[in-house]
């Protein structure tokens, strides 16, 4: 039986024990979650084998459960879901490093094809043959044992827990718009939504250095939470227009046309607004002032090379993801985790396995 | 009596008679043109006085004939239109050295305010206390003398025409898209419109070393100009899909929502899209493939800093301005100047003087 | 007599009382510097007149006490040093709202050409026609009342003191070089020097979200310090290579020409060097590294576009500018302050008035 | 035996024969260069195996020939040179497309690893892994058949010569230089040196919209070559300084301490200098003048993401290769194309096989 080890040396001298057979939350089709015995993956060359430790649930995990789609992605075949995950390596593929075993890791859930355009170029995550975790066909991380790339698991020092070390991934999608805005030190920042992604992206707006961190959200306890979490101003956009308020960047973490919108209205000639929130296929947008002001308008879609900035500032204590984490679940009850976003103050759930 | 010189040296040592009044060609109200007598203005301190020689007709001039505004602006007052015009220095303000009496030059027809935020970021064509020429409530160029700001009045070899010395304005905008847009040698460029701007910017990104131009146009005569002036590919809208061209930078100079629409699609992932065509206050676009491409979508208001490349462009040969001049008028005639987009074929209409 | 007002409002509504003459202190060649009454200026269009409260001392003002020259500026005329300044706007010239007057400012103690190529371009710390505080033949704010544009005196809130508002001039040194650098969140960088300049950039680089800075400087008290002010390591040159560090950024704050070659070798591939500190006016460099690793190097030379960072950093507690002042002086006793760098512990003299 | 075709569709079509052994030449110590049999080698996993046609030479490959090493490359084993090199791609590794057998191509000599953190970043030429043709101990082209991954075997369309094909490889250093100096549409550079990368420089900055191009050489026969290549000015750096020039970008493809110097004084504040001749390890350098006019200085290490843009300036004709080409020898006559540098005149000396 595994055991477990708080020293990383003795982890890593440690032989780690690997059942044939591991449990599975699966989403069968729309609306049907259950559990399965599935076979343990092995590692192929270049990747490792994880043992999951913590899943955060992500608003596309429980879009799957309920819609059993998101665009094009459909689900078809029964899929693991789960893409916010941490745990430790157990066991390497060829080519990679046995002292790599024992190691905690976050992992960064996407397979780019190292030939691409895209990837050669370093936007890995633009790669066209991503495979990607918890997204059709591709299994996630919702069982205890998972494999990844090598490159993909990305250390953990024991100071960060499980949690934090899985929440890396939704950091990791702020860090990526914080980046495409160009926020740094003395940044005006607009973020319209104060969900999970908006209070993420609070907290990485003012690690980047920003000095005004104003939030909307049309909900009162979320409008808390922004300030709890370092918004300078907080708004109800129902009663407070954004219009000239000359912020440098403008982030949508809602998906909402109205938000989106008022936001653009909201920056200053020759500012960026970063589309983060997904939410219709189009949105009618005022393009006059985009040219009138010059803005620069552009979108995230996942990330790339943002781990180990998350990690850093995670673990430097600059950005606090375990109280983000506001209700944990067993894996049994991955569809109560699924649904926790029902529950009023919810920012993350969390799975520990 | 004025008399013209041919060589510069002369025309410095000149003294130019400046007569006390001058034609104007006045937009009095929508649809209402009138030749008027206008005291010839003196230069302020800083700025020069100029006599005017060539104004070249924008789709702007004309929309001010036929509606009356644009956006906001509005015509309340008797105005001077045309902002895209050449001439000669013909006196100096306080401040600004005698030399520069006699030099030729291409008139960059704004006014931006030293002291706002934008014009100290060099982003000067952003200045919300902007004074530019033919805009309500500022006068232009269709007339004998203008004034402007002596930075503003760029030196024109004498191998320049004056129309061509004109015609570095539309070639301004056309120099801020492709910047915009981060066209470079080896880029493939997307262009849809080709009209006047649209055939401009064709000669600017073979200019920054586009390899691929790809322009489509409704109009057949126009895709053929398009050829003519340097497109690698011409496309009829109706009959070819964009999507997927796989380009690096999609310029818009048609204003039309549809063409936005399919040059969006022609992008590549982390590809740019310019928008220069004016149209509606608002546009659907296609969000989604905004965000899963990443692209980074702009548009462009005027042009800064574009004037001297402008000028060694078109004075090296690499952009030829006066093929670009599909009929010429004289002062008087203005009103057939500014509808002479009515006649196919039409690329630019200038009004000599 | 003038009186002290701590409310900004009551200090908008007084009718401050301005004198003929001032007290100055005024370097009259090397060596000899004496106070002196001169004639209060008037401030000229577009300009404001400070009563000035405080003055930090920089090493470039007492390199002039030393050597009467900083390279090719040379001393000839009595001189007013002093370009690290706060205080009270008490007049202003035409076309600068009267509203100003009773403003506490931080001032940004430059006045470039507006129509300079550079100044144009958003770069007006590089305009040819430069006129800076201190600097031959300019005069410096070590002196009751000083000039300078309005755009050029920052507002500060009540909160901030005279100190620290005067210190946003050597804060925005490092500002600007920490933007040179590109240093963001999770950036690792490496400073060698722990002067004020070295501390103000330790301050700055973690306000910009660097997560590694190691300092170096040969004086353990200088390291001390620099660990204090948020350095995460401390080295000493003489005992530790930085070769191979794998830095992101390194910024030297030394001007010693060996810190600066082993700085370099501190960096990635592809990383960014940042010449700060003033030496000599050639240095050998390691070509071939900045070569094989495609370093980017640059330098800082003063600073645009920095002190509503400034200002906002400290203003909201993220760089404490107070803490630095070491030792302060009145301004009878400027030379003393100019010679507070021989104190051991010394990071930063300034002169109240 | 394998017979020549003309068209690609036939060469694809075709079964090539591939010969156990094959002719290479091969550099056994310094000044020792001989013909040997080698076998033939097998395309691993994801490589083309390419029967080479034409090998330009390099400086780099002479400098082994005379001195047995460059820098810390050391030549002790006997060792290919050559990595300026196109051929026809004869077979393939797994997971390569069959239906690349017959193409044409133009080689990228280099093979990085795909996980190193500068080829995840998209600079893989700063790949700390790289294995690069012709320099120790990887062996280059100058022999029949010659392997690499698929990816870096750029397709060359049929209008391309075989030299053209290999001389990509210059051009695209060239290339790099450009793009790290920020070479655009009228953009005044000044080049020191007119040897190869000179005058490959030369065309590059031409098609990226230079309009300004002042080339310096001590040679008068190269400064007529640098003229008849396209640069608007040649001048004798022993009869003309550069200071002042005002240039934005300055390459130097000396590697001569002087002409860098020289050089970095051409460049207007804010501008950029790319070193791209290599010379000594380290330079004594105006450090002064990079901080005081805030110049970015850089190298080039090799290229990335150059290939495609190399053979779309050169198929479309805007950079003349063949021109280039100033001798050809036979494969058994390569000692000759190495020392071809001392006949005058010698741009590249080329070896057809």
């Amino acid at each position: 039986m595994t055991q477990t080890t708080t020293s990383s040396q003795s982890a890593r001298d440690h032989t780690w024990a690997i059942p044939k057979t591991m449990r599975a939350s699966v989403l069968l089709a729309k609306g049907q979650v259950e559990m399965q015995q599935r076979p343990v993956p092995s590692p192929e060359a270049g990747d490792v084998l994880i043992k999951i430790s913590s899943v955060g649930i992500c608003g596309s995990d429980t879009h799957y459960l309920r819609e059993g789609r998101i665009g094009h992605y459909v689900v078809t075949e029964p899929l693991i879901l789960g893409h916010e995950a941490a745990g430790r390596i157990v066991a390497v593929g060829e080519g990679v490093p046995a002292s790599r075993i024992g190691q905690r890791v976050s992992i960064e859930p996407q397979r780019p094809s190292p030939n691409s355009a895209e990837t050669r170029r370093g936007e890995y995550n633009l790669c066209p043959h991503m495979r990607f975790y918890g997204t059709p066909p591709i299994d996630g991380a919702l069982c205890d044992y998972a494999t990844i790339g090598a490159e993909f698991a990305h250390p953990v020092p024991d100071t960060m827990s499980d949690d934090a070390a899985a929440l890396c991934e939704p950091l990791s999608v702020a860090i990526a718009a914080a980046r495409k805005g160009g926020v740094t030190a003395g940044s005006h920042v607009v973020i319209t939504g104060a969900g999970p992604i908006g209070i993420a992206t609070i907290q990485v707006v003012a690690a980047f250095g920003a000095t005004s961190i104003i939030v909307t959200d049309l909900d009162d306890q979320r409008r808390q939470l922004a300030a709890d979490f370092g918004a300078t101003t907080v708004l109800d956009p129902r009663e407070n227009s954004l219009e000239d308020l000359g912020a440098d960047v403008f982030i949508d973490a809602s998906g909402a046309p109205a938000a989106i919108t008022s936001g653009i209205g909201a920056v200053r000639p020759g500012g960026t607004v970063v589309l983060v929130g997904m939410g219709a296929e189009t949105v009618e947008l005022p393009v006059q002032t985009i040219q009138n002001r010059e803005l620069v308008l552009t979108g995230v879609f996942r990330y790339a090379h943002t781990w180990p900035t998350a990690i850093e500032l995670a673990a430097s204590g600059r950005i606090d993801l375990d109280r983000m984490v506001t209700a944990t679940y067993p894996l049994e009850e991955t569809e109560a985790a699924l649904n926790a976003d029902r529950t009023p103050g919810t920012i993350k759930a969390v799975v520990r396995l």
